[in-house]
């Protein structure tokens, strides 16, 4: 397979296996020029990339920017905060203006499930999902995933836990989506509360305890707490949580094996993974970012070679 | 004519008729450029341009940024938002500064009319005015000119009718200088508490009945209902300025001739026009914003022409 | 001496004489560069830079960003306003995050004093402080002594006499330890409260009348009143500020010498200097702008070379 089956990238749950192979052997070869001195390529000076951030968003829309100048594309970037989306335009009218002035990739963040998907079968450009409201953030599965294959020379028969507020993370679902996909075993672990009904529906299994799923795991991935979204009736308190569902060197230190820590960031160091667990040998969290510019390059370079043909 | 016979681009106002045609001589150009595979030229390698935006805006800043961009100019964004503004420096301190740091050309957004003068008289850059509160918009003014050329083969003789509120829209009034400035016939329609009293003294006739506007008209010019500038007691309310001057497809499509619809965006669909208007045909509302990009690149293009000498 | 002490640029008390003689024999190449056609040059290319901006800035933002892009650096920019330090993120984290993406250095400007200092023993990059709170802002303190070297053909035996706020100010701070390394005179003037109690320990006198300091002095350095740092109860009202610490021309015409006026920017006209001092001719305020671009180019591409070695 030379090519992506897909002409967006919207989610996980569209792509084939061959795709994600397709997707790492090419980030593996931007990763070692991320490296080199000069960390650029000429390869898409013909492309121009608008970023299109209607949430706040720092870490991703970074490395979406890097991977972007990486492949000496020309850049736009666009955010809410100063959007037209405010006067009341739609937003296939937002979109379809900047396609006007010649744009070939739309990099989109929107609050609301399902954005990229509705504005891919409406306009003339290549779409990639930075996340969708609770439904999918394909790049940081990807991420994920490269990273565990990084550290554990594969992902599959992998046994990963993610831990948190699964019910509410695109980041779980596409995971959940990448994980399974390329033949691991998934739990998935947190309040009850926090964890979707039909969950098991997707090959998931589910383990309220937090020290049996990390006995079961070889990797553990330790969703943020996101206070901003989590309503006060959900869960007791964030102090309650972590005594649950935080992870602690004592604990780390106690299971009978070694384990990958993962975390998509940002980390709020004391709640969900303690300063000394972020900072183990076991956590790839600073990896994680890393592999995301090549990832994010590979993504961007594959889906761009599409429009040319 | 080979150069243009201002040093800034204050407003249509201060444009000879061959200024115009040598803007859309070289926009053609542009045009050309920006739908190769690689859409740039490195003509302005030596040039340093500020964008200054003292007012949000989306698309007018990213057609200038995109237009520079693709000029090979070197760019630098200044908000209002983060500005020194704010801490009491005059815009005059403010640009001065700016240009100190060996800047050569200025665009600039700005709330208060003549803001762009008033800079050119004390500042040693060339200033293009994005904008300046209710006074003039010119580059948006030349780009409706050269979307009417491209779509009719002229603007010489064409009848044009601007339709909205005529009173405090910058797009109105550089439209009209351009318009009778290259020897179209124009009206304007709308509300009368939203049409100047001496508006006739520039040429242009009043009708206040849509459906005889567009009778009369080649060109049918929407502007933007702009609910953050029109006052409460202006106009009853949106609904009832839609029922008198909003634009549908059934009135369309009784007219007994085709006209060219017109917007500056962003659109309010269903307000000034309906979607099936939007969408229609006689749309070129998306060739505006796609010229856009071309006649900003002629209008730096040539005024940087006139610094190097 | 051919390359700095430092591998940061975290306070001018860190460096040596040499070091500043070397900055601004580099600083002298690039003012060079920025006055020729193609203000660039390809020395960074290899190297990537994030602005890291904690606090509102314009000038000085602006002055980095064009320094980097003149050495052709990659350039991200990071600002508080989108940031996850608002999700809870700590500074290290933030940080190591962005490193994780390959930056090799960081320009920071941040409200906490030391937080440069304190970054630097954590991460691995080249950090330069663009301010941090009431404490240090060397580069300005650089440019400064730059531009009274080029302006008076030298720092060493001058007079220079810092007038404000020296209390809360990082300008007057890092001008005093770039000052008196140089060799030069200093005393500091202002009111009784905003002059720190043990000032003199830094081998600077007090001068709490402004004519007098004036008669002194070969440069006078107006600081800027910073009414949002200022508090109410230390000075009775700026008004009383400047009756008693304001330069006007009548008072500049009246010395028996010619003395220079400086200004870090933004200057408020008629409190702290009158327009027509700022505007004479013994003024040297936008060219203090100027050289601060070539000032942080030749920081910028010093450390760098230190890096790649």
């Amino acid at each position: 397979m030379s090519e992506l089956s897909v002409n967006h990238l919207l989610g996980i749950k569209y792509l084939k296996k061959e795709d994600i192979k397709l997707i790492f052997k090419t980030a593996d070869h931007f990763k070692e020029v991320i490296n080199r001195p000069i960390k650029k390529v000429p390869s898409l000076r013909d492309i121009t990339i608008a970023n299109l951030f209607f949430e706040n968003s720092t870490r991703t829309r970074l490395s979406f920017e890097l991977a972007e100048k990486r492949l000496s594309a020309d850049v736009i970037n666009f955010s809410a905060a100063s959007s037209s989306v405010k006067k009341g335009e739609t937003l296939i009218d937002t979109v379809n203006n900047i396609l006007s002035m010649k744009v070939d990739m739309v990099v989109m963040r929107h609050p609301n499930p399902g954005a990229g998907i509705f504005l891919s079968k409406h306009v003339k450009a290549s779409i990639i999902n930075a996340g969708d409201g609770a439904h999918e953030h394909p790049t940081q599965a990807l991420l994920d995933s490269y990273s565990i294959k990084e550290r554990l020379g594969g992902v599959k028969g992998k046994k990963v836990v993610i831990v948190g507020d699964i019910l509410h993370s695109r980041v779980a679902l596409s995971n959940i989506f990448a994980l399974k996909l390329q033949g691991a075993e998934v739990k998935v672990c947190g309040p009850k509360t926090l964890i979707p009904k039909h969950i098991e529906s997707l090959g998931v299994k589910v383990e309220t305890d937090l020290r049996k799923a990390l006995e079961w795991c070889d990797v553990a991935n330790m969703l943020r707490v996101q206070n901003e979204r989590m309503e006060i009736s959900y869960f007791p308190s964030t102090r309650e949580y972590t005594q649950q569902f935080g992870l602690n060197k004592k604990m780390l230190d106690s299971l009978n094996k070694e384990i990958v820590i993962m975390h998509p960031g940002p980390i709020n160091r004391g709640v969900e993974i303690t300063s000394d667990v972020a900072d183990s040998e076991n956590a790839i969290i600073l990896d994680q970012v890393q592999n995301g510019v090549a990832v994010r390059m590979a993504v961007i370079y594959l889906l761009a070679s599409k429009i040319k043909q």
